[in-house]
């Protein structure tokens, strides 16, 4: 096999399918890259057996073949050159040799036939969607993923793509987000379990205009430009999440979210670093958040304008933490909370919003100690 | 105690303190800052007994006292506020009360009588050093001070301080920097070790115009702008560096800094990742730099335009980080080598220098494997 490439192109095919590259191989093979030419191009694929990433990149292939070259070690060196031209060369017995006008290196690569084989997925179903619209899913879901593993179907973002509308649900039992699209939507129902570490890979490989996915029974194949991306997927049935969602709910909050955000952080540090518990109370038109850490008698309380038009007063309290991520995950300027009582859930939504799609987070509320 | 200040240039004056805040301290009271009203100014001390710092600020003190106050939570508020007033309040219980327009906040402060006392250093002999000049000094010597216990004097830079000039020197025994300035002198002749530690704190520190050292039997003082850093010497007899300086050295290379620096860390990738041993070929106006890794079957040969100009050629090998490390300490474009035989140490100095200034550093060679 020969091909000639430029440097930093080659970094860059290699930073797209590196994720897949397990830190720790238990297999040899695995902490390789497949190079193999197909149709004039370059093909290039890593594994971790769960996961694999395939990136296309275009070389001048002067004789066709295939090599698993060591991972590290090329992209270690690859990193360490300026944009100059590369020659690769690799023998019958897979040693590689590769050139530049600086001097050559030499690696030994590993047989093509050892490296474990990508599920094709040709027997798939294939929906095409935005680009734009997988990955705003993807990124206001994931945060939210639980990683118990004694809960296995929480360590992913639940697919349920329908013929009116698409789902996408993410929850560790503090918090939720729902996420739903009006304009992705399937004539097969579908619903499956992506694994929280393959989304994040796909977030990464989404630069294509368009994101095609392919669902198998076991599989899910995401492609966008020249990368795929193919995940097993998790196979368990997905909670009823619909249950915990409060459907009345009298009280709603409407608050600048920067503002709230920066208070909750900042009481936070007065909370117990334990339960990490803040209290919200709930008068028209104001919101005080207090925090005390009882072992280190500190305390901390802030006051903020806001619209809360109930007559009824309420205290409701929050783990610190999910409160701060759920507000992080709103982009606007504004948010709505909506409350029914201190021990169901608090509502958070965007104020404003596309007419094709719909967000819904939910943070569990915490029991409020007695003693302050 | 009462005091009024802005945040922001609070939260510089805790930033400026809090390296010598241990992370892990067996006594609590380490973990604050010692706050104390001093002529109408504030004064904030931290300490870990052994590295002290002071920082002196502008503040409204409305009431003169002292408190320690627990930094940790102090500053983590404090950087999550805007830059707005805050309003100090101190009872005698030591609670510690303060207010920004936002909220109110309170922690429990300590007696600042269980402070730790800072040595005062007031019998010490002082000099009189220009900042940046202090600065060079530590940033040339400290990256290669040893970190190995076993040899506590190696374990700072050794300031030897005479009536001519002034040598700083570091050395692990793998490498070694001697920096002398001519312009830096002192009436008595006085020598130290100062902690790898205390010297980075230090560098951080020196904001003003100079910096005044001032030095008694078991503590140097480091005074510049606001900040004051006290730190206990190494109290041990420093190595006889002298000696391992190779007197003769018959063969000069002058080469690319930049290049010679890239060239080393991407042939390193090849070495053995135990030894991380490079070897040097010096031929006439060409420089080769070899690695090879006898377990991974993996090599690399890169070659550099120099100039070299003994008639003998030479192989000499080297630690590829040790030499790295040398390179990257050279600020000029091109970097002087000096050699005489392959067992004995290479002398690497900056192709120029200030009239006031001289720098030398030297790397062990290790010895050449004969497989290859």
């Amino acid at each position: 096999m020969r091909f000639n490439l430029s440097s930093s192109e080659l970094v860059k095919a290699l930073s797209a399918v590196s994720g897949a590259v397990p830190n720790k191989a238990t297999l040899p093979i695995l902490e390789t890259i497949l190079f193999k030419s197909e149709d004039g191009q370059l093909r290039l694929t890593a594994t971790d057996l769960e996961i694999s990433i395939i990136e296309y990149m275009d070389a001048d292939i002067e004789e066709d073949g295939a090599v698993a070259i060591p991972a590290r070690r090329l992209t270690e060196t690859l990193r360490q050159l300026p944009d100059i031209p590369v020659a690769f060369e690799v023998d019958e017995k897979f040693n590689v040799k590769f050139r530049t006008d600086k001097g050559t290196y030499k690696l030994v690569g590993e047989d093509p036939d050892e490296f474990p084989e990508v599920p094709s997925l040709d027997e798939g179903h294939t929906l095409e969607t935005a680009k734009d619209d997988m990955l705003k899913a993807i990124n206001k879901t994931l945060f939210a993923v639980s990683n118990d593993d004694l809960r296995p179907a929480m360590m992913g973002v639940y697919f349920d793509i329908g013929s009116e509308e698409s789902k996408f649900v993410a929850t560790d039992g503090h918090r939720l987000v729902r996420y739903i699209r009006q304009d992705l939507t399937s004539d097969k129902d579908i619903n499956f379990i992506v694994p929280e570490k393959a989304l994040s890979l796909v977030q990464k490989a989404l630069h294509g205009e368009e994101c095609l996915l392919t669902i198998t029974e076991d599989h899910a194949r995401f492609k966008s430009g020249n990368t795929i991306v193919i995940t097993r997927l998790i196979n368990e049935q997905y909670p009823n999440y619909d249950s915990v969602i409060p459907r009345e709910n009298d009280k709603t909050l409407i608050i600048n979210k920067e503002q709230m955000l920066a208070t909750v952080k900042r009481v936070a540090i007065f909370s117990s670093s334990t339960t990490r518990q803040i209290r919200l109370q709930l008068q028209p038109d104001k919101l005080t958040i207090r925090a005390e850490d009882i072992d280190m008698s500190s305390e901390a309380k802030e006051t903020i304008a806001c619209e809360y038009d109930n007559e009824e007063e309420m205290e409701i309290g929050f783990n610190a933490k999910y409160l701060a991520d759920v507000l992080g995950n709103v982009d606007d300027e504004e948010v709505h909370f909506e409350f029914s009582t201190p021990n169901r859930a608090g509502i958070v939504k965007p104020s404003e919003e596309d007419q094709n799609e719909q967000m819904l987070m939910l943070v569990m509320p915490v029991m409020l100690n007695t003693y302050a």
